[in-house]
């Protein structure tokens, strides 16, 4: 549907509000109107806090999560285990992991997975500065913790094959059944994975 | 559910991003995550657009409708029929009527409606504009195009009370079966007041 818009700068500011991903048109609007109802300073505020994060962030040259110094707070923290280094796609998945209170190792961010439909091979992800962490012998295993899609599992097979050479182990997450979910409704494939790979009960109940 | 951010800029961004109506922080970091992934001059012209409208944006002196001079180009085309006003909520709702095609008269936004529970009163809407537009004599028919809520029949009611005084037709816009509704899934009121408000079945033909 073709809009005719009542002044440029609302068009303006609406086309830039509808390019976010999944921001339509009638949202772009709503938002827009919001922001004239609202204060100049909720604009300026908004407006610098995006530019700031854009123009000053910086990534940690170990593992490549987002920082606001040359190594991020996890890299710099003595009281966590270097020698076990967990490899995520993005930086939601280290989020979501600390979140979880379970892990005291160390992360790498890989910026990606291979994706060929999407144009994006290994040298586009932070895989050959992977391959260097591991080389200086400081890591004693690599957990992988991508998505099970077949990208997640092309990019876990590629990162196995490089780290043959070395002597570190390389686990990846479990996969089975979710905590809460029902038996009846948990998909075949996931059942089935769940029920080979099944874990020793004494195991379990430590947990 | 408390996340910790491996970056203040990140957390200002997002802080910043959930401000905004409907937009919850998976979505704020997912849009700032966003931001990071496009070029510098994506988000300098995304924060400049805002900022452009906020700043700059003009009223119609008029019609109150959003505008880049004084006047809008509704109010200032010559061809339309400016004795005719549709008063409107809001400049969603102008640009809705617009987008119809079956209007050639001019707008009067009032930017709001009156709601007691929200502290909106009359004195914060542009119904004095609106009186004195009548009482100049120019127009000669006022049509309520305000939503069929309580509070828009309240203000509907007040403004019809305002202008009592004058020489002018005080209209609402036709309430009724949806086009394409199926009769038996409307709604009672709806349907009643489409039966008591029934049109010539010539003049219905016309349209």
């Amino acid at each position: 549907m073709s809009r005719k818009y009542p002044s440029t700068l609302l068009e303006n500011a609406v086309n830039e509000l509808a390019s976010l991903p999944g921001v339509g048109r009638k949202t772009a609007l709503r938002l827009a109107l919001y922001m004239l109802r609202r204060d100049v300073e909720y604009t300026e505020n908004f407006a610098s806090a995006l530019l700031d994060l854009r123009r000053d962030v910086q990534y940690c040259k170990v593992c490549h999560n987002i920082c606001d110094d040359e190594t991020c707070a996890i890299c710099a923290d003595t009281n966590r285990d270097h020698s076990l280094v967990c490899v995520v796609e993005n930086i939601k998945e280290v989020m979501a992991i600390e979140n979880t209170g379970q892990f005291r190792g160390v992360y790498h961010v890989l910026g990606g997975i291979i994706s060929p439909i999407d144009g994006i091979g290994p040298g586009d992800l932070e895989i050959d500065s992977l391959i260097r962490r591991v080389a200086s012998g400081e890591v004693k295993e690599v957990i992988l913790a991508l998505s099970t899609t077949m990208e997640g599992d092309t990019t876990n097979f590629f990162i196995y094959r490089k780290l043959a050479a070395y002597d570190v182990k390389v686990s990846v997450i479990a996969r089975g059944v979710s905590i809460g979910d029902e038996i009846e409704y948990a998909d075949e494939i996931t059942l089935g994975r769940s029920i080979l790979n099944r874990t020793s009960f004494n195991d379990s109940i430590k947990i």
